[in-house]
């Protein structure tokens, strides 16, 4: 893509709305638009960012063998009636009537939809086991929404639902979203920690919020040294097997969110603890037949009874990551996008775009690198070298190759990285094979 | 993907609800829930489908070079006061009202908000054209939402907006579009012919509205025969050049929707005359500074002073289409994809799944074609052999594989065509081979 043509809108001055980092640098780097208080409009740069993470967490739920579909974003009162969550969601529930005065709502979570749809399509013990997901908008009508796509109103997330027969099978579901979950935040290039959890408005017996580490996160967490030293799911997973083995040597680890933790095993923990801020990107829950029963969603059984099936849910918030990821990845010039999530993977900066040899030299780069597949955001423009170096920098790409007149005399290119900042002087042969 | 293990829950019973055939073979074949009324869930079956046609019409977007974005569902009511829709919108809109008091509604289209984000991101007329676009869910509070996912109340559409510097640019980019929506229905399988039409609530001075002819389309049309018999677009696209060429030799030919029919044209075209029914898939708008005036979206022109933007709109009915594309393409026994659209390229039919040998063969099959990267479904499930084909026949998939115990014995297979019924016996190397 060539800057000169790219919709993006980036900010000089700092928005002064924005309190936190990675609000101020999607609005500034031309990520996202506010359209009104805590809804936001995704412009292509930012889009791209989302659609990769969007991808990532996609391969890794079809890969834990959950099949996506997708559900609306507004659902009719009377679902949320039968499981009594109607009443008790609050003024956070953004409830809708529409033109024949029927209430509906936008949905902020969809365990009332999906269990219909269950209710209504399965009938036998060996249908299952089943995890169904969907990647879909939500609505949750803050009272105060701030700090960007981490606390917005419309977000977008993943969210999946497992059915069993009963607790010891829901346990394996939830034991693969477990494992899913770790791999997905593994490829984001983040290191996210299962911590046990309280179950919320989902209700439940059994939970865990996976936390990013970052020094701007929403509360304090404590937990074991291994965390965040070691790697611990390096190998591929088979999701036909007993995952209990990866589950336990996680949760045997000392990890604990703000509400939950313990002071006599961080004191015992002496060395190994480590207390950090931490910002949750994912939760996962058992509830048990908490809404089958409510909702009447049986199955026959193996015996030929009814049986409420055993449920489950599991999300991660894709729109949220982004800030997350900024939150986790950033410095005073700007976003340091991971590779995997990078909206190109190579800025490319023409130095002096009034000068034959560098557009020439350019061009055949551009062309070189997109035949070999990689995205590259070619800028084009005719502006100082000065602005140039610091719109690229807070834009954050992993890598930039620079061009200007000197170095191509010599048939010599500058690679820099942007997470380090070192730069190096090769011919564009060495340049490109690099990349 | 294994059908024992697949969430596809086909109905055998046709439901009451459905008068038109699209809506009654998608429930019937699992491919959506009704949520509420107008209102659907995508179950697996349905998602892929929605996702092929997705992602065909992405890549003609971005081939006319075209940026991609997201739009939030739910707008502020202040923009469309701005523009003076909000009144004149009518009960279609749903409007709501957050907890604050404050107007919003869910976008039933996005001129206001892409108009705000321009209005704000763009100085000069250097940085045009631009064309930007969604894929979004929208709502239209329909009185009577009825015909499935053909006339809902939520649906997914494409919408592109262009904005250039006077009339003839903003011209070259309506051309743009029209080329694109030619290429992008083609691509779908579908012959889909541009009309002249009026401009409805959206306003301005051109439109065309695309439409496919099903005997259950909406209205009737009146076409040249032209349209029909010839393919006018199989030609590579260059964007950059002159596209007048090829819009004019559309548009030259007569072709005009229900309220826009000349009866003297008419006759006057005697037998080349086609009268048939139409389904809108496509709509294209012209309407220059209507909304850039309204909402004060200037640029600074080459000769220093503030031009309002000459603007366009675009939208395709993504859920549409899929009912549209059944609509077009169906029999007695079922759903016929065609093949860029299919959820599968083939069904691989085990007759007896408690057999051995036929079992050994199918897994090989359903290997060797995954390999190749063919999407299969295999129907591996203990059922008998009539139920496996009506089912198959129901779910449409373009090719059959069938596999049982008797062929196998001579080393053979059936392949079975959807759409012709032609059934040819062959080795499986062959059948994998024709495949």
């Amino acid at each position: 893509m060539r800057l000169s043509e790219y919709f993006l809108p980036t900010l000089k001055e700092t928005p002064a709305e924005a309190q936190i980092v990675s609000h101020r640098l999607m609005l500034r780097a031309g990520l996202i638009r506010q359209s009104s208080a805590g809804i936001y409009s995704w412009l292509p740069f930012g889009f791209r960012v989302l659609k990769k993470i969007e991808r990532i967490v996609r391969e890794e739920q079809d890969a834990a063998g959950c099949q996506e579909m997708l559900m609306p974003t507004i659902q009719p009162a009377d679902l949320w009636r039968e499981s009594e969550r109607y009443d008790d969601y609050g003024p956070e529930m953004l409830r809708i009537t529409d033109r024949h005065g029927r209430d509906m709502l936008y949905g902020p979570t969809n365990e009332e939809q999906i269990t219909d749809i269950f209710r209504t399509s399965v009938r036998s013990y060996r249908d299952l086991p089943l995890i169904l997901y969907h990647i879909q908008w939500k609505f949750r009508d803050e009272v105060r929404p701030r700090f960007g796509v981490m606390r917005g109103r419309e977000f977008l997330m993943k969210d999946s639902y497992s059915f069993d027969i009963d607790a010891d099978a829901a346990a394996r579901s939830y034991n693969k979203m477990f494992v899913a979950y770790l791999r997905t935040f593994e490829r984001l290039g983040l290191k996210a920690i299962p911590m046990r959890a309280d179950s919320g408005p989902i209700g439940g017996e059994k939970s865990h919020e996976f936390l990013i580490l970052a020094e701007t996160g929403e509360s304090e967490v404590g937990c074991h040294r291994d965390f965040i030293e070691t790697d611990l799911t390096d190998q591929a997973i088979d999701y036909d097997a007993d995952l209990q083995p990866i589950v336990d040597k996680f949760t045997a680890r000392y990890a604990a969110t703000d509400d939950q933790r313990d002071p006599e095993k961080e004191k015992a923990l002496g060395d190994d603890l480590v207390t950090a801020r931490g910002i949750e990107v994912g939760h996962i829950f058992y509830f048990g037949t908490k809404y089958s029963k409510a909702m009447n969603a049986v199955v026959t059984g193996p015996g030929g009874d009814q049986v409420p099936v055993a449920m489950g849910s599991y999300g991660i918030g894709v729109s949220r990551l982004v800030g997350a990821i900024i939150e986790a990845s950033h410095d005073e010039s700007g976003i340091i996008w991971p590779q995997p999530v990078a909206p190109f993977g190579v800025g490319l900066i023409n130095l002096k775009a009034d000068d034959g040899n560098c557009n020439e030299a350019c061009e055949s780069i551009y062309r070189r690198l997109g035949d070999k597949g990689i995205e590259v955001l070619y800028d084009d423009r005719r502006e100082r070298a000065g602005v140039k170096f610091a719109e690229m920098d807070l834009i954050g790409l992993p890598r930039q190759l620079i061009v200007g007149p000197r170095g191509l005399g010599e048939g010599r290119v500058e690679l820099k990285e942007r997470k380090t900042g070192e730069r190096r002087e090769m011919t564009i042969d060495a340049a490109l094979e690099a990349l």
